[in-house]
């Protein structure tokens, strides 16, 4: 069932259904919330359009960079829908982080919140039956993922995100801890950023009303992971400030 | 407590003691079995000296061939205790993979017996707190354990020691799967492969007697891991290969 609303597949966070073009999708994020490879799930009512609008400002934001992305824009069948470029997904999670956050503190010796100098980009074979693997460069060789050009242009092209979404988000007193990036191949081979970037794929710490010199107000899907509360109140916090303003008539309460 | 005859740390499968001279340390091999990170513990009578002396025939097969390590020789103190130098751990874990088995089959989409060429080469962080994590380059550099060059050094002397071992132990119908070496630094500066090879630190699957068309006949630690039963009986088979024959008066019975 590939018709033109034929649905395609089901993810964690969105389904892909046939666009209006043998080329497009059409992707529909859900209001399901899922952490630790979906080991805890959650239906948070809200979700899926704050994600899909954020996502669709930070595309917008890649491409006025110069950055290509899956992104084509918005669309008319609702708020949590957008459109998209068809493409070949990578078998490849692209993380970079600019502070320490998360699994590499259970990992590695290093305290949450350490600046990395240069920001670490890791490599993971997206694979949610082996839970991700982290991959070495001869791991990635051995399992023959993508060439060496196509990953230098992946790394490349994720260090070149970093710089945008920073570019982006420090003026909004949004701290990008790090984030996840997946990307696709489309037909004629042009390598694009796919998937989503949203509180559920970035860590934002708030720099504006910190508690006292607490730096970790975490507005992202920390507060659904770690049972912090208050996760649709963070989401919609990151999506008033990279709107800039609310659309009139706003749609955020 | 660092005189001459002192103790100076244990270890899940060691304890070093103070050597005869500041630059020695005597090395006593433990009956104690770990696997799991030490979830998994026995006490298996005559493992010590069994690979005490399968060390120190692979560490004197390994001088032969060109390659420092720390052994210096058998230790008057006892069948389970050797003489090395006294060297400064590099807390790096390096693992060379001849074919997939254990921990890599269960991490990446890959067959255990799959023939691996080039050997897979992985660097572990050797930290028991956190589980000996995977190194790739990247955090490495950020952890800032050894140098660029270090670790050059570190890799090619492992390659070294997989072509060095083969050459032993293919003859001897013992196929070498994977191996896990430590390497320290003298006082002078001079890396050398350290700590112990033994059945507790290599896979090796026998080629003579196999049952059948099964490869998988483990004469190493997975029979302990994985309850095969008959521990001591493969460590000891392993032994007598390596030796070429038992001494007299034979110490395996």
């Amino acid at each position: 069932m590939t018709g033109s609303s034929g649905f395609l597949y089901e993810g964690k966070a969105k389904r892909i259904h046939a666009g209006a073009s043998s080329d497009r999708v059409d992707l529909e994020f859900k209001d399901e919330a899922t952490a630790f490879n979906a080991a805890k799930r959650a239906h948070l009512e809200g979700k899926g359009w704050l994600n899909c609008q954020i996502s669709a400002r930070l595309f917008d934001h890649l491409e006025r960079s110069g950055i290509p992305t899956h992104y084509l824009g918005l669309s008319p069948r609702g708020a949590h829908w957008m459109t998209a470029r068809r493409v070949r997904v990578v078998p490849i999670e692209v993380v970079i982080r600019n502070r320490a956050a998360g699994s590499l503190c259970r990992e590695l010796p290093i305290d949450p919140g350490t600046p990395l100098d240069p920001p670490l980009l890791d490599l993971y074979y997206k694979d949610d039956g082996l839970g991700d693997p982290l991959l070495t460069e001869s791991r990635l060789t051995l399992l023959d993922l993508v060439t060496p050009e196509r990953r230098q242009e992946i790394e490349r092209m994720a260090r070149q995100v970093n710089a945008a979404l920073q570019a982006l988000l420090v003026p909004l007193d949004l701290d990008l801890i790090d984030f996840k990036l997946e990307f696709g191949e489309t037909e004629a081979g042009t390598l694009v950023v796919a998937d989503e970037i949203s509180p559920d794929t970035c860590r934002l710490w708030d720099q504006r009303d910190r508690a006292g010199d607490d730096p970790q107000r975490s507005l992202d899907k920390d507060r659904f992971r770690r049972d912090l509360g208050g996760v649709i109140e963070a989401y919609r916090e990151v999506y008033k400030r990279v709107q800039g303003a609310c659309p009139d008539p706003c749609v955020c309460r």
